[in-house]
Parts: C-alpha cells; sequence; structure tokens
C-alpha cells in the first residue's frame, strides 16, 4: 500500500515554520505499515493543489492532507478536494453542533467565517475534532483513500492517533505486522557501533538495521516483521538481546527513553539521591534531570558556580587549589562534587567545570575540554573530556556524559 | 522566479528524521527572491525521483535537490539527473584532489566507492565542498537552472551561503528588493497583538504581515520590498518604528534576537551582575543565561533548589515561612531572590518557585502556578503566573517570564 502525504500552507514554503507535521504522520504511517513515496509541502494555491492533489490520487493509495481546514478565505483543502473528485461542499449538521459547543466553551461567539467550517464534500466520513473547530474527514473513492487532518500539530496528532490508525487497522487487517526497536547508545561514536555490530547485521535476513548519529546518541533501528504481533515481538527481543551482548552498557535505553528517564529509574530503585554542581553548563545538568516528572524523589538541587567566587563561597573550594590548578581541572571538578554532595546532603555529587567556549580557552586548555566528577563520600570518580562542534552542542554532551557518567556508577553499585 | 527544493532520503519518507534542510533552504530562496512553488520529499528510488525531476524542471525556473550525494549505491542524485537531461557523469579531476587531501586530513584511506563521489553530470560547474567529501553543482540548462546539494545539515548550510546565494545574487541581480523584518514580541497573547496592531496593518498596501504564535513569544513579520536595498530597508525601519510605538517593551527584540541575547546586552550596559534561585525549572533559567558567550561578565551562579532542606540550608530561608506559607508561595520566592543575592554577592537576584506538574497540585494551587521574583537589595518584586499545556511547556514559559521580569526591570532602572 503506498501512502504520500501533502502539507498544506505557505508558511512553509517560505521557510516560516518546519513542517514537522508530515515526519509525524509518515511515521505512524510506516508503523502501520504503508510505503511512503512521497512528501510534499505546497501553498495555499488552489490551481497548484488542485494539479497535485490528481497527481497523488493516480500514484498512491492513501493521501493524507494537513493544513487548509481554518476559517479564512486561504483555506481551501477542502474545496480542492471536492473539485478533484467533481462531489458538492455540503453542510454537516455534526459539525454545526460540535462548533457551537465547542466556541461556545470557550466563550467566543460564532462568526459567519466560522460556519465555512461545517461544509465537508459529499459523501466523506466527518472525524469531530475534539480539539479544535476544524472536523477531519476520510473519502472512500475508486478503493483509495484520502483523509484530510488540521493544520495544528496538536489536533493532528490527536486525531491521527484516535481515529486515523484505528480506522486504517479496521479497513486494512494487516497480513504482516511490521515493527521496529530502538537501541540507544552513549559513549561510542558511530563507526565503532558499525565496527562491533556490522558482522551480524550482515548475517541477518529477516531484519534490516538504520544506524544513525544524533548530537546526543547513537541510534540503532532494528526493522521486523512477521504474520503476528507476538511473532514479531519476539523476533525484535531475540535480536536486540543479541545486541545488548555486544553493546552492554552503551545501550542506555530504548525506542522512546530518555538518558535522563533512564537515569531517575534507577535513582528510584537505588533509593538514593543527588546533589549537582554546574560550572559551564550553567544548570542544563540539572535542568534535563529535573524534565522528569517525580524527580523531586532524587534530585535534591544544586548550585550553579558559574564565576569563581561563587565555587569559593557556596562550594567552599579553597581559593589556592582554583588558583593553582585552573577552573578547570580535575582538582576543582573533584572539590566541587564532594562539597555538593556535603552541602546538599545527598549520597552522590555530580560536577561539571569546562571551556564551552567561543572564549575562555588558553594553549594548555582548549574549548571543549570539560572535566566532571562524582562523588560517592567514600571515592570520587573523574573524567575528563574532549567535546566538539559550538558552545551549545559542547554543553549539552557534558551534561548527557555527566548523567551516563551517573548511569554506569548505579548499574555497578 | 519560481524555485522548487527537493529532499532525497529514504529516512525522511520513513520519519526518521524531519527535514529541516528544506526549511533552511526555503528561507533563504525566499529572503532572495524566489516563490516556492512546491516542496517534496522522496526516497532513494531513481525512477520516482527521475519523474520528479522532469516534472520539477518543467514547471520551476530553479531545482535545489539536497541529498543523495554520499559513497553508497543508495546515493543516485547525480545519476539521476544525468539521464533526466540525457548528460554523461564524467570525472572531475579538481572532486578527486579534494577528496583525497580531505581523506588524507582526517587520516581516512581513500575506498573505491569514494571515487564515485568525485563524477558529476557534464557540463555542471562544480562546487568544492570544503566541509565534506560529496561535491555539490550547478547546472545551466533551457535558461533554467538545477543546484544539487549534501544533505549533512551543516555542509548544506555552508554551501548554500558561501557558493549558491552568491551565484543567485550575481547570476539575476534583483530588480526588486525583498526583506523582511520580525518583532519579537512577549507578555501579550497573539489575539492582543492582532487587536493593537490590526487596524496599521489594514492600511499598509506595501507591506505584508505575519503574525505567528510560538510557545516562547509571539513574532510579527513584516515584508516589504523596493527597488533598492536603501529603500527597503527604509521602509521596514519605518514600519517597526511605527508599531514599536503602539507595542512598547512587549517588543524585546528584532529577527534572530534572543530574550537572553537582550537581556545579555542590557546586563552588560548597566554593569550589573545577576544570580539565580530555581526550584521548578530545576536550572533552566541559568542555562538560559549562559547559553550567551560572555555572559560570565553579568552571570555569577545560583542555587538550584529543589527541595526545601536546599532552600533552608543554602538559601537560608527559615523553615516556618515554607511551612506556613509552601514552597510555592509569594514568600518564599521573595527569600529566594533576597537570599541569592546575598550569598553569590550580586546586585540582582531572580527566584522562580512553581508547580510544574503532572504532581504537585493541591486544591488552592493548581498546576502551572508559579511565583517568581526579582530583588535589587532596596526592593523586590514579585509576579504570579498562571501558565498552561504540559510540565516542560510550563518550566520554559517560567524561566523566559523571568527572564522578561528582569529585562523590564533593567529597561526601567
Amino acid at each position: 500500500m503506498k501512502a504520500e502525504i501533502i502539507s498544506i500552507g505557505s508558511e512553509i514554503l517560505r521557510g516560516q515554520i518546519i513542517d514537522t507535521n508530515a515526519n509525524f504522520i509518515a511515521q505512524k504511517l510506516t508503523k502501520s505499515g504503508f510505503e511512503i513515496e512521497h512528501l510534499s509541502a505546497v501553498g495555499d494555491n488552489y490551481k497548484i493543489l488542485l494539479s497535485l492533489l490528481k497527481k497523488a490520487f493516480n500514484r498512491s493509495d492513501l493521501i493524507i492532507t494537513t493544513g487548509g481546514l481554518g476559517p479564512t478565505e486561504d483555506d481551501i483543502t477542502y474545496q480542492t478536494i471536492a473539485k478533484t473528485f467533481n462531489l458538492k461542499l455540503i453542510k454537516y449538521p455534526e459539525a454545526e453542533e460540535h462548533l457551537k459547543k465547542f466556541l461556545n466553551r470557550i466563550k467566543i461567539k460564532i462568526s459567519p467565517s466560522n460556519l465555512k467550517q461545517t461544509y465537508l464534500p459529499e459523501s466523506s466520513k466527518i472525524i469531530i475534532n475534539k480539539y479544535g473547530t476544524a472536523p477531519a474527514m476520510i473519502l472512500e473513492k475508486n478503493n483509495k483513500i484520502i483523509c484530510s487532518l488540521p493544520g495544528v500539530p496538536r489536533e493532528m496528532k490527536k486525531l491521527v492517533e484516535e481515529d486515523l490508525i484505528p480506522y486504517l487497522k479496521e479497513k486494512f487487517p494487516p497480513s504482516v505486522i511490521k515493527k521496529s526497536k530502538i537501541l540507544k547508545i552513549t559513549g561510542l561514536g558511530e563507526s565503532s557501533v558499525n565496527e562491533l555490530i556490522r558482522d551480524y547485521i550482515n548475517k541477518q535476513t529477516n531484519f534490516s538495521f538504520g544506524i544513525y548519529a544524533n548530537p546526543e546518541d547513537i541510534q540503532v533501528q532494528i526493522n521486523a516483521h512477521a504474520p503476528s504481533e507476538k511473532e514479531v515481538n519476539n523476533l525484535l527481543e531475540n535480536s536486540a538481546d543479541y545486541l545488548k551482548n555486544i553493546l552492554g552498557d552503551y545501550i542506555y535505553g530504548y525506542d522512546e527513553q530518555s538518558l535522563e528517564e533512564v537515569v531517575g529509574i534507577l535513582m528510584k530503585s537505588k533509593k538514593l539521591k543527588v546533589a549537582v554542581a554546574e560550572s559551564c553548563t550553567g544548570g542544563m545538568l540539572g535542568e534535563l534531570i529535573t524534565r522528569i516528572p517525580g524527580s523531586s524523589d532524587y534530585f535534591q538541587g544544586g548550585i550553579i558556580s558559574y564565576n569563581s567566587k561563587v565555587k569559593e563561597d557556596l562550594l567552599k573550594i579553597p581559593e589556592d587549589i582554583i588558583k593553582k590548578y585552573g577552573e578547570v581541572s580535575e582538582q576543582v571538578a573533584r572539590s566541587m562534587a564532594e562539597n555538593v554532595r556535603k552541602c546538599c546532603h545527598t549520597d552522590i555529587g555530580i560536577s561539571i567545570t569546562g571551556i564551552a567556549g567561543p572564549g575562555g580557552a588558553t594553549k594548555q586548555k582548549k574549548v571543549g575540554l570539560v572535566y566532571m566528577a562524582l562523588a560517592n563520600g567514600k571515592e570520587t570518580l573523574i573524567q575528563k573530556h574532549h567535546l566538539f562542534r559550538n558552545r551549545q552542542v559542547i554543553r549539552l554532551r557534558a551534561s548527557l556524559r555527566a548523567l551516563n557518567m551517573l548511569r554506569i556508577y548505579l548499574l555497578n553499585n
């Protein structure tokens, strides 16, 4: 089954917004077993949209449009779809009823332009949009399907998950179940991952694999298919287990898991508390940890010691240590971790001090040099990293390396 | 002049990556006066790409492709372009020379598959890619232009700015200069901005306007054109000045400026120093401030007082104040700002305490309730906000409101 996605909106063509809708829909349709051959974006332009819809109807089994369902003159999706198939636009009473209720709830008076949103191509199946005013629809025609969704990402996503995907599942009970599993890796580069798993990958015939390098991690995606959900799950689990044997703790998580989430789970299970002392990251490590709801169970807080005076006054690092070794040094990282642990009364203290650039480098200490430390009251672990790219990427990578240092510590203690 | 952009790569169609390249190129071409009618993404599929290239060549004056220039079998862009125009692929010696130098520098041996990257469609103008191995090219044919760029965003961006745009400027000296200016607004909602400037907008015939709502701000874009750079700059300045009179300090910046950058400029000019005390934002305010290179001139650091014990021990907030009013209260916000200012020896202390959710709410204090304070040693300003959406958006908005509170303070003091 071939699918294509058409994003409608002149702001996409002018580069004012990034079209994230197409990406979301592409992910969901791929998971549902469709093969996507075209993604297109066009403006609020009747002639161009009409021509594209005709082409799409010729070459694809499923067409998803997003955008152009609003109340203004620019919004021409339904009108153009109606023209494509020589259909009339007719009033859907359930659309009007929903619109009145929805606007009443947010205390807005209904205007004539709103009423435009109650007209859909005849013979289409309306999808009431609980999250906004624009109704979506599904139209079946010559064994092909066209589905129009609103362009507001939040509304579109809800309707895809709650309406479109269940509809497609019922319409096309899959003969083969396709599923993917993502292994998330940190601490190894793309080429090292590739080398470690290449032999295994090349031997597999039931699977396809992808390796993707991101600023924050390396991801290995395993794609499998089988006649049943159970079989495909088994295939994926076995393959993931095999790769886990090769890659070990370099794998920090799976699928949607973030590093901070994995660390949170470990912290909770170990019933430990942590505090942070941050210099060049300015609070980013604390920010990452507290993205997780319930992080107050294990995160106490910390000190942002951006200036050396704060290192001395709040973190009680002796001035002569800073003078002798410099703010970016193993010794200062060590003191930061040990002292923040003490003053926040936690089991673990973590610190980061480094040169994020573009300024601040010396002959001996280049931009990207970062020291981090983890203190537990008995011993203090130190890591030294040379990170690359720009200021914000260096800061992000430093924060993630520190989080990963905590993860590895928790796994081994 | 009509332009279109074709992104090539199966990972886009499967939704594995968001196509940000098309957005970047669309922005740049729009600024250069081109009208973009189609954005498309297709996979590494010869037949589909060939058909799309033929259509694109019929309907557009300028075609930009991105992706598919790598050394592997999948990378078929040049081969397909050559077929589209019945051209041969020929070896470009300068491509081979660059490839050898580039690989030598990063200590990688040249392989036969690399050599594929030295073949381009005959009669094309090669663009040596200083940032990677894949050369780009420009091909002129029947008064139309096709330009192929690599898919790696960093390489693509550099080649657009350093090669493509200068080439287009020389080829098409613009008869009309089009330019835009963006006004960045915080503290007002989209509909309030709309109401305030609607009358002015409707009266203008030389301009078009767009209003965009983001999680972090509202943006008003003014689009103008004139025969010369000077005239269009004048038009934009006058229009921006007029809107500045209406919107006042709700405008925090222009074009690429971020709120933290504007605050940084103000802090430097006032020669003041600031420290932060953060609860629900967990370090995000500090992280935002320190995104700016040179922020060490005005940012000293601060305390992440996620837990009430840290508020008591490090921020010296009396336990009975916390007990009496609760951690999320005007009184605690006040003490946090006043005390972080003292213990970091700064001119200004800023604090944030709130309920980011999803847990932590009570009958009286709902998710999204955030108090913030700004202390300068003489007085302490307090703000109370009710913020919406999810945990991370509430935290981002809280941090930005606090930054904006600092901006307004600096403007008035």
